[in-house]
């Protein structure tokens, strides 16, 4: 079983709920990385406040402005990291912006449904293509065989919700939007898994459980899991996957999850 | 096993294709529907000069200008279907319009997977929420219980495509746009199936097999499939369904496609 050690990673969706609580355990990882990026939409802005305060302490947390929806936002923040890395690559990356909305199926519109699976699934495609140049120069520079994410990997966040077997908590939540951007995520990531090959970058898409954040609470029940336990989980998992666990959709207990 | 036996239906994208197959199947079956109905986007264009010709010669053939990416245009057509059935329900509504983009994973875009998205899956949604009460009308006035694609139906022309396990055909043609698309609308007809269970509206998958089409022609080879056969055999599939199936992913031989 190996521990996680990545030189950089980036983070989408970073200043809250799960993607904040992977920036703190990867910069409290016993071999932190030497860079961890935060893309946020709005870096100076209230709701990075949690941000702000990692990076005064941890001079290896860089916060990116990035909004995922826009093309040119993902290039730019493409382009600022590529100049941090100085010639090395991007290790781990990590897509985790993710929106939800609590429509039922009456009552689902064409706004929504695009806008969501604008975020879930479009941005997942665009950051991978934007970053695949600093992703290959990961796993050209690290040594060994083989594929893992201490060498280069794209991790989408993805959810049970998109389990078209599943129909998970159907009744509770129909958020329709949200399960076709999410089965439409974990095609992205196979996708992603089959293209990327060839440049040994691991592809893998993670059920987080269902944990406290804003958008886990959204259902109006507590959720059993805390995000500590949730991204602890899932870093765990991500330390022992192999180039036969590209193209996997696995839970944070490395579970299968069915699609 | 069962003939199919619709008073009506409706076939999106009906001007070629597999569309036009369906609305030439129906005409032709040993008890034709009362009313068939054509949705297509320019009744009097060129390119639905097919069904032209054929409404000259079938009086029960109505063409109805519908735009699928439209949610105003799905509402015009689901009124303008309503007044021509005079108080009887639609039995069956045929989501078949849907387009591809040639793409690459790398140079797949952000308008081309939105695009692609809206054709294929927001517009089986909205349909299905227009002609819902139609479809409800349908089935509460057809005798005897339990579900049939003869009482009311829902049915959504998928693609193996879109099936996550196979990643059918993956070095021929990435397409992930279109693949993203047909697992979301897999989703989708799972959605609709849980949905509209309690109205008695059955809701299907279906993989028309690789079909001489304009959209099957486009990989470069000659696909195996004449509309005929493919259009033949799902027909002949729809006829045999009953609740248990409702939910399910087929081809147009009646396997059951992997998610």
């Amino acid at each position: 079983m190996g521990e996680l050690r990545v030189r950089s990673a980036l983070v989408t969706g970073a200043n809250r709920g799960i993607g904040l609580g992977f920036v703190q355990h990867l910069l409290a990882l016993p071999n932190p990385p030497e860079w961890v990026f935060a893309g946020c939409r709005d870096p100076k802005g209230q709701r990075a406040q949690e941000l702000q305060k990692l990076a005064s302490k941890h001079p290896n947390l860089v916060i990116v402005p990035l909004e995922v929806t826009d093309p040119a936002s993902i290039k730019a923040a493409a382009a600022s990291v590529g100049e941090r890395l100085k010639g090395s690559g991007l290790n781990l990356l990590i897509n985790n912006a993710g929106i939800v909305r609590a429509n039922r199926l009456e009552n689902e519109t064409l706004k929504d449904m695009s806008e969501v699976y604008t975020t879930n699934t479009i941005a997942p495609l665009l950051l991978g293509q934007a970053f695949l140049p600093l992703l290959k120069k990961a796993a050209q520079g690290s040594p060994g065989s083989g594929m893992s994410c201490s060498k280069a990997a794209i991790v989408n966040i993805s959810s049970i919700g998109g389990s078209i077997k599943e129909m998970y908590l159907w009744e509770a939540a129909h958020c329709v939007a949200y399960r076709c951007s999410k089965a439409a995520q974990n095609m992205l990531t196979r996708c992603q898994s089959m293209g990327y090959r060839e440049h040994g970058i691991l592809c893998v898409a993670l059920h987080p459980g269902w944990v406290q954040t804003d958008m886990g609470n959204a259902a109006g029940y507590t959720p059993p899991l805390t995000v500590d336990a949730s991204v602890g989980g899932m870093l765990k998992v991500l330390s022992n996957l192999s180039e036969k666990d590209s193209g996997a959709f696995l839970d944070w207990e490395g579970n299968v999850v069915a699609w």
